[in-house]
């Protein structure tokens, strides 16, 4: 296969070309969709052989016997990151959004203060807000064009009613892959203001040559209060399927976690499942780290044309296919700067705001897209803001 | 397509055919499975159609516009059961265990009651108890092998801490269709106790010739206090997608569901929604239509091999594949007609107890399969039970 390819997904229920008009002006004909976090990739080879045979067999009853799935799973996160997991220890959500919910629920109190290092996620503070927990911003400096955590000012914004932190690793929307001293120090702050510490890792697999992605569950001392958070959807873009992976090593915290999905009457469905234990496999892996390459090489053509124009900085990242771009310095207010993008360029990317404090500058452009768009992407913006040139 | 073919589910991970043997002792080699409330029969065409071209896309990212999903739920609901639904009260929950628990969570607090009329579906009671509240079973009686509600006992159980009643219908498991008086009684009796009435109707679609199933939503009175479940999962025989739709026509209601939904960050899988579209149509009906005429013909052989030994009673049923057999008159202990079906007959069948009080004596057999089955499942029996002849 080819990442090549324009797949067309016009007409598909694909909520990131289908409803782009309608949220962001952006007109279908000729927009560029750069908002919602998925591809617009075939999955590898495996998973579609996987629906294939699926389809071929035609009885989709209830699934039973998940054994395989898990010790895909184990497999994956030892192989590819070093992982030791447990699979007695994994639950599978409804995606991590649920995920992330089924944490809050499971492990916090209405009322009770949940920690973000924002800009961040936006999903996790929606979830937050709406279960009756208090979202705690805690912002990131913005340090050259990097994010930076200052734990002695998150330390001094602590009142003793927060209970859990969410952290995004890597990190959602910046692209930063944090460094084993940076863990620690997440960690250290987690069990210094007894917090329950949600570690997102849905973006592990889609980490640039030259960095390494340290599973939090590898960080020494942290294990009785971490909730791993892992996917198979992001790496091989399939989010139709729903399904995510909590996992957790510490039995007091798995049982309270188990209990609850017993009460919320979550059992996965059979596609996350059939698809899941296909990708995680030697083909797979295959398919993620060509993945990987084609995904560098659009972000080099994306940063390089973005960081072209003046006032305009695409973040450095090491990971992920989302380039977190600050407009701060052209001088123009949001909406001037956001109209260019939309109306000017016809390109649909996420508003900085909904990430929280430290966003608003900012713009999140998803760059998982054949080639050939990221070039025509980055001339349209080049002249949306041909002005400053 | 034809109901009699066989199609080899061992090895599919299917949990009705794989986990026969260790949970049972059925021996997977020729035992016969009627457990799982799955079918062993394809969906229609038109669904094998839409996952066929979700496989052709190739595409599974996220799922946008569910407009046609609605408009497809309410034609049916209008069509098929002469129930109109307002398409902005729907929701979609991981299925109706999920859809129930959401509902307990929503509508009642820890400790409150919620009333179920045993004996009935055994997920019911999980999820309820696993929530921290308490399962209020109201017995129903057993007269001359048909179940009677008795209002006037269970008025003199109420306490005042019962807050929900989950009522199934058309009856799991024993395939009762309730009149309108009764439905009106039911109403009647949550208005009386002020409890939140959520009204599983999965099989409403399983309705055997003669018979009509009406809505709960069709009673009137009852709507400001009203959940409707339903689901495409039963009809169709996709309950791998995980997919239920809880419809609430009250304004207050819905606030509150809908609240919970977003706190859970629940929201559904697109293969659910795309087979459910295709499902709800013409062709679908038509199939449905099929479906049911041999699922009657099942029905009658079932009953009149199963009714022909002395001592066994296959309850009289107006719907689904469930058929609920007492095994009272034969004077054996649960011990005895139970390793008689198992280990002599080599047949699986959920057991009794696990649907509450009132079940102790009876076994629930699945007989959604091709009929040379059934034929076999009878043969089995006729000779397991041979003595009593």
């Amino acid at each position: 296969m080819s990442f090549d390819e324009i797949i067309d997904r016009h007409g598909t229920h694909s909520v990131k070309w289908d409803a782009m008009e309608a949220i962001y002006g952006v007109p279908a004909s000729d927009g560029i969709s750069m908002w919602v976090a998925d591809m617009d990739f075939r999955p590898p080879q495996c998973i579609s052989d996987a629906v294939a045979k699926m389809h071929e067999h035609g009885v989709y009853g209830y699934y039973g016997d998940d054994a395989p799935y898990r010790e895909a799973i184990c497999w994956w996160m030892k192989s590819r990151h070093g992982w030791d997991v447990d699979p007695a220890g994994i639950f599978t959500t409804h995606g991590l959004v649920n995920g992330t919910a089924m944490c809050v629920d499971a492990f916090t109190n209405p009322g009770e203060g949940v920690v973000l290092f924002t800009p961040v996620y936006h999903a996790f503070a929606k979830v937050i807000s709406a279960a009756g927990r208090t979202v705690v911003e805690c912002e990131m400096n913005n340090i050259d064009g990097r994010y930076e955590l200052d734990f002695d000012a998150y330390d001094a914004q602590m009142t003793g009613n927060e209970t859990m932190l969410v952290f995004c690793s890597p990190h959602n929307p910046s692209g930063r892959v944090w460094s084993k001293g940076e863990l620690q120090a997440v960690a250290a702050f987690a069990k210094r203001h007894e917090l329950i510490l949600v570690s997102d890792e849905i973006h592990h697999d889609l980490v640039f040559e030259g960095n390494t992605h340290i599973p939090m569950a590898n960080i020494a001392g942290i294990e009785d209060r971490l909730v791993m958070m892992t996917a198979t959807t992001k790496t091989f873009n399939i989010a139709g399927s729903h399904s995510g992976n909590v996992i957790i090593a510490d039995p007091d915290l798995r049982a309270r976690f188990g209990a609850r999905m017993m009460a919320m009457g979550l059992s996965p469905n059979s596609f996350g499942l059939f698809m899941a234990e296909a990708a995680y496999s030697p083909e797979g892996a295959a398919w993620v780290d060509d993945l990987v390459q084609y995904l560098d090489g659009n972000r080099k053509v994306f940063d390089a044309g973005v960081n072209a124009i003046p006032g305009l900085k695409s973040m450095d990242m090491q990971s992920t296919y989302l380039a977190w771009v600050d407009f701060e310095d052209t001088g123009m207010s949001r909406e001037e700067f956001t109209a260019r993008v939309e109306q000017n360029a016809r390109i649909a990317a996420n508003h900085g705001p909904t990430f929280g404090k430290g966003g608003d500058s900012f713009l999140r452009f998803n760059f998982a897209t054949p080639r050939s768009r990221i070039i025509e992407a980055v001339e349209r913006l080049q002249t949306a803001f041909g002005d400053l040139q």
